[in-house]
């Protein structure tokens, strides 16, 4: 009898985006005049850039001729492309990462799921309260969980994120093998100083922990004091894998593509002590269950480092931060406690209590605005929502003003 | 401490094809007037049809403008994939496949890799020895294995395709829960007839038992007797998973394309005997881990599906085919014993007596021709090698007239 990995019985459904989307086309079929704006999922809207499409295109067109086509790549990625990584997010900002401690990979949701096949079963888990939900679900697939209870999966140790700690995780009481962090932060938009993350490497390196640090907003960040990688900070490439996305970065959401650092100095352990290399190991998965990703794709991705590339896609992030800038305005205007929006896309704002199903519905019902209830990434978000700065400035700025009329 | 998942320790090192690589090496160092031909590895060489790189282009283009571009979509595939898909490959051959029962993906490799998380540890695996080696790999590094001893994987139940069973993976004698199985076979290029394939429907009907089945070179089968899908035959529906790539079929290895057929009528258990939806554990998993194929991608694949693309499909796979005939005849007038090469791209052929690795010494140092050696594909394959069609008609003849010149 074939019998079911029983652990998905204790994944929670996820209603979140059918429930939105739900309420949404009630409001509009008793709205029809009404057109309702987005800024809920947190989808890039605009064109890829011409210098990525001329990439892209000249990818296609290799393909076209039997002398340039290219057949199966390396699964880790072109040369070309880990190179172009290596020196121009890494090394330009001080951090020694090689091209070969890049895997690239169809995206960060795909490397930040799979990534921990790599660990033994039993170990402790720490997972920031809110967060994006793939790290935890994975996991509770992977049977490191006990039953969901009281909103949260037994077994996993929780690390709240509110206003009083400044949507900052603190160091767990009780010590835990294997942390996830996110800056700029998914959902909050919160941003981590070098203090803040230098603490986190410390916890690791006496513990024997290990960071899995997802930076796929990194692009957002536009203070200089603030790391963009968790490898400027010193230590973190004995404790630390880096997750990153051209999703965001580029807007690749739809053309996909992404790469995860694994330094060569991070072990893990065997039971009985002994040092494992990581990079091995995450090799050793890439190149078993993955076959690379599209090469068109991959010079796409290989302009995004081009001169004329580098300045469009800041022009591009700009874009994105001007409408940021518009939203956090509009909720000082109204007088609501947020965070985010300065170096991230995202702006967590406070409902001043209300729930964040009943904040979504005013919002929804009174500006025709769409936004996603906080209650989807965890129990800390019930009192927020998150507003995402993926739209036009046009739809921003109508939407801010439809916001600002219905609730002053 | 973090500790790691150790069944990767019990994985054989796969030295396969960097063995292959530095013998190649060595032979062109010594020999650097003779240019090696290689019929190694299954990779394509022919650049995409024009059909193919029109949908892949217009991808392109409508990726540069604000008002057509796509951002994430369907994590499962856009649904003119997915129809075209479903239309195609299955109803026309009177296979009751339905749109939303076909999930794209990046390859079929990452799916048969994937696939088997959604199973119990403790389920009884049946594999064909000679293999494609993810299958085996993915049940290790997930711990469904014992160690490796004498060739092979404790807790495995092999079946031996030889000469003596036509190279047809024989009923097991105990019962078995999951069977992998693949037609076209790689690496030994036999095909299955519906009375083969109704036998494991029949069996795993029988033991409640879970066939997954490999199709990924359909597209070579000629033969109208040959089964091209396993939902050609009676039942298969309710315990078959089908995979399926564009790799071969259209010439995909590096744009990355492939499908899943997860039927809705297919369930799996629980402990306690009750049904599970195998459709609804794929999704959760697809879409957890996953996020979709690359839009231009999947408008190529797409184009494969075109009355150009379906024309233009067919040549190409035509000019594989007459390669592999070239190969066969060369093979015969030789005197070996072969199968595969009608309905397939491979050709297994039989050394005679000699090991796998002796064969490919002979080809490479008196011809300058790279093949693989069958030992690289399961204990079955020692006296074995694999030739590849995958490569031009000029090179193909040329290197079957060296071989020729070298043995005869």
């Amino acid at each position: 009898m074939i019998r079911a990995n029983e652990n998905f019985n204790k994944l929670q459904a996820s209603y979140l985006f059918s429930d939105i989307a739900k309420r949404v086309q009630i409001f509009q079929d008793t709205h029809p005049e009404m057109e309702v704006i987005r800024l809920g999922i947190g989808d890039v809207t605009r064109g890829l850039s011409p210098a990525i499409v001329d990439g892209f295109r000249q990818g296609v067109e290799e393909m076209a001729q039997d002398a340039t086509f290219r057949g199966y790549g390396p699964e880790q990625g072109y040369p070309f492309l880990r190179e172009a990584i290596a020196a121009n997010d890494f090394q330009s900002r001080g951090a020694d990462i090689a091209a070969d401690e890049i895997f690239v990979s169809d995206g960060a949701k795909c490397d930040s799921g799979n990534f921990q096949e790599l660990f033994a079963k039993d170990i402790k888990i720490a997972i920031p309260d809110p967060v994006y939900p793939v790290y935890l679900d994975t996991n509770v697939m992977a049977g490191r969980t006990g039953n969901y209870e009281n909103g949260r999966y037994q077994g996993i140790v929780y690390m709240d994120c509110l206003k009083e700690n400044g949507f900052m995780p603190k160091l767990p009481k009780t010590p835990v093998d294997l942390i996830y962090l996110c800056f700029p932060n998914n959902p909050t938009g919160a941003t981590a100083t070098k203090d803040v993350l230098s603490a986190w490497v410390d916890y690791a390196r006496e513990n024997n922990a290990l960071i899995l640090f997802d930076a796929a907003y990194e692009a957002f960040i536009r203070d200089d004091r603030l790391p963009r990688s968790i490898y400027e900070i010193k230590g973190a490439k004995e404790v630390a894998v880096e997750f990153r996305s051209f999703s965001k970065t580029a807007g690749f959401t739809g053309t996909r593509c992404g790469f995860t650092v694994v330094p060569r100095a991070c072990n893990v352990y065997a039971a009985d002590g002994s040092k494992i290399s990581l990079h091995g190991l995450w090799n050793r998965r890439h190149t078993t269950k993955f076959n690379g990703v599209s090469y068109p794709v991959q010079k796409a991705a290989e302009a995004v480092y081009s001169e004329a590339g580098k300045v469009q896609v800041k022009e591009y992030i700009d874009g994105y931060l001007a409408n940021a800038k518009v939203i956090r305005q509009t909720m000082t205007d109204l007088g609501f406690d947020y965070v985010g929006g300065e170096n991230s896309p995202y702006i967590w704002i406070h409902g001043g209590g209300r729930d964040s199903w009943d904040f979504f519905d005013l919002l929804l019902n009174k500006a025709g605005v769409v936004c996603t209830p906080g209650g989807g990434f965890g129990r800390c978000g019930n009192a927020y929502i998150r507003i995402s700065a993926f739209n036009s400035l046009e739809n921003v700025t109508k939407a801010m003003e439809r916001v600002k009329d219905a609730l002053k």
